[in-house]
């Protein structure tokens, strides 16, 4: 491990110096939001940086994208930026540079403990888009909907199969989740109207779109990674009984739109990279269109804990790994921009539930306990779907030689519907 | 017809004072965008009216929302604002009010020749939302797809159905459509890629969202009209061969996110009141969230025509209604929200196909053609689906005691595939 920063960093820590993920932050509550690398357990703000003049590439000298609200502008410059960027920030935290180490009213000014700020969303999101890109989860789905014959959808192996989510709803790590009400339709009996008796989550992780494309021209899908800025954990909060008697013939509706939790650090493609690995071989072969020179995945081991009300201890209730997926990031964005459809910087553009082939490994309720048919144990409790109180965390962890690039948590309390 | 303009307004003009609906344009190319309302073959620009501190009521007297690019500011204010704007602008348009009429440099400023102006959307749309509210459009795509047994889904009657769309790709009326191209899946073939060969309209109108809710605070229905601004026409744009292969489990996506076009008028529910009428009986009657003390329809009628490239004549090739919609625009806002879904200024909420019950009066080509097994006479030529060099144009009308209020035009016109 060469790199060093002379911020000490734990060795468990997400965030060391090889990860610099983007966030957006308030330093004090009330205080104007700005952008913020995560380093240790420190946020360097990054509009402090700016106004130092230390962002002295020729790209970034004389933008304003570091004064934004958020990151759209940023991200919207594209990868040029995106390493110039980095390569800045990576020299000014080395241990061997003086610039920032050595100069104690900017650091002051700069460096936020972590646990002093307040997180927000990092971008502004245009549209949210959701994919369904793991084979095994849309086989436990079919399978518990349809029946163990055929449950992949005849079009699954062709196209990487998305829907448009709600952007309205999608909100930080650490909101709590109100319980939706709706209609459920259980089989045999008449609809009924209540709060959802089968709330789930879905493990999923979610790319953030760089620069974007006009309408009517495609991208390339061997193109398509200049338009992917980084990388977040995302919570597909889901509730079975309204998704089920609402989705035929138009898809999910308010089933997912009454909030999605985003993990508030952008881990970028450039950190990501040491952790690539090979996609899984495709077959029957994607048409051209779908066909890229290179298919890659990354190693990012995921977890999910539950936390029920009153108890002290987190439950962990499966373990998967983002190079599950199917269909790669790539061939999602170049399939969503086929049609002439336009993306914009800031766009969220969701994996899907990343399920694994083992069931210790699936990425939702509705798999883990076959749709409320095996309870899931959590030490004295046990769950079907969750329960008023109940803190769902995902974790997203790659593993590097004496550091991780981690992305944090993402977490979400379910408190009662609304009377 | 007491009411009546200093400004000479045809009887057959969608736009006499009756309507004064509210639209975003440019005076001249390249000119900052603004709120303006159409009187007559004229806009009103309202940062003029404002500027010359005509808006004196105790809401507007204040506000900057007619400084805006868009109207999202004025819509969030609420229906106190509109009515007052409403009020304020009657009377300076009114035949007996000197302060705009005899004020000769005033008129210069503000009131600009509608052939000279360019429209722009007229809000910033967050999120937009597409419903399937009318009984004869489902219907007659369930025989279609899926066989007369049983045509409408079992939960069409007790959910007003709908799907996320695509908020990118909103375009105004004008805006030329790029035929997309994508998958298709002919019964028996093998997936193949290509231009959609079977492009489509889908005959709609929109709601556009005034003052929104907070996430998890669902709008009761018998307050939802306070959170509509008004309607516009929206041309659901249409892939059937792309639509038909990817659409199960999730619903709609590349088969309509490659454009969706809207009017640039909003005609405000204040002047579409005179054309209330009664929504139609709902039997089952719904559950008590969506029973609604007063079912509200409105009687505006729609037409559609086709120009094919190099004709010089339009062909009407459907008559329809707005009043055929079976769940009534308040329902499918307070659904929407009753989840705790956050709505947002600006949203658009689309109806649905707007089929009647007569074949004279289906929505879309697909249902006027059976799916392209009995194709449509246009003069000369005939239409299974759209070819390129085809303009599509939508009209709305409600037609009062010697005057109308209308909605204008929603045009487009198919142009090639890139290659
Ligand atoms: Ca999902
Ligand atoms: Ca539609
Ligand atoms: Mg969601
Ligand atoms: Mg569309
Ligand atoms: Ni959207």
């Amino acid at each position: 491990m060469a790199l060093k920063s002379f911020i000490e960093v734990h060795p468990d820590s997400h965030f060391p110096i090889q990860n610099l993920p983007y966030g957006v932050f308030r330093p004090v509550p009330g205080s104007a939001a700005r952008p913020g690398v995560a380093i240790g357990d420190y946020v360097l703000d990054l509009s402090e940086i700016a106004s130092a003049g230390l962002f002295d590439g020729p790209i970034l000298k004389n933008s304003d994208c570091f004064s934004q609200l958020n990151l759209n502008k940023f991200v919207a410059i594209g990868r040029s930026a995106w390493k110039e960027a980095r390569a800045t920030l990576q020299r000014l935290l080395s241990s061997t540079e003086p610039a920032l180490r050595d100069n104690a009213a900017l650091r002051q000014k700069s460096l936020v403990p972590m646990n002093k700020v307040e997180m927000l969303l990092p971008v502004a999101v245009g549209d949210y888009t959701d994919f369904f890109s793991s084979m095994h989860h849309a086989k436990n789905c079919g399978t518990i909907f349809r029946g163990p014959e055929n449950p992949i959808p005849a079009n699954w192996f062709h196209i990487p199969i998305a829907y448009h989510g709600r952007a309205s709803s999608i909100v930080i790590s650490g909101t709590d989740i109100i319980r939706p009400r709706g209609q459920g339709h259980p089989t045999g009996k008449t609809p009924y109207f209540g709060p959802s008796l089968k709330l789930d989550f879905e493990l999923e992780m979610a790319a953030i779109v760089g620069p974007g494309n006009e309408l009517g021209k495609p991208v390339d899908v061997n193109e398509a990674a200049d338009h992917i800025f980084g990388l977040v954990l995302m919570n597909d909060w889901s509730a079975r009984d309204i998704q089920a008697w609402e989705y035929v013939p138009l898809g999910p509706f308010l089933g997912k739109s009454f909030g999605t939790t985003v993990s508030p650090w952008i881990v970028t493609l450039d950190a990501l990279e040491p952790f690539a690995c090979d996609a899984p071989k495709q077959e029957p072969p994607p048409l051209p269109y779908l066909a890229e020179k290179i298919s890659k995945n990354y190693d990012i081991a995921l977890e999910v804990q539950i936390k029920p009300a009153g108890q002290d201890e987190s439950h962990l209730v499966t373990r998967s790994n983002f190079n599950h997926l199917y269909w790669t990031l790539t061939q999602q964005l170049a399939h969503h921009t086929i049609n002439g459809c336009n993306l914009r910087p800031g766009d969220l553009l969701g994996t899907g539930t990343i399920s694994g082939p083992e069931p210790e490994s699936f990425g939702c309720l509705l798999e883990l306990t076959w749709n409320g048919q095996k309870p899931l144990s959590l030490n004295e409790t046990s769950r079907k779907f969750l329960e008023d109180g109940d803190e769902v965390t995902f974790t997203g962890c790659c593993k590097g030689n004496g550091y991780n690039v981690g992305f944090g948590t993402c977490s979400g309390k379910i408190i009662p519907s609304h009377p």
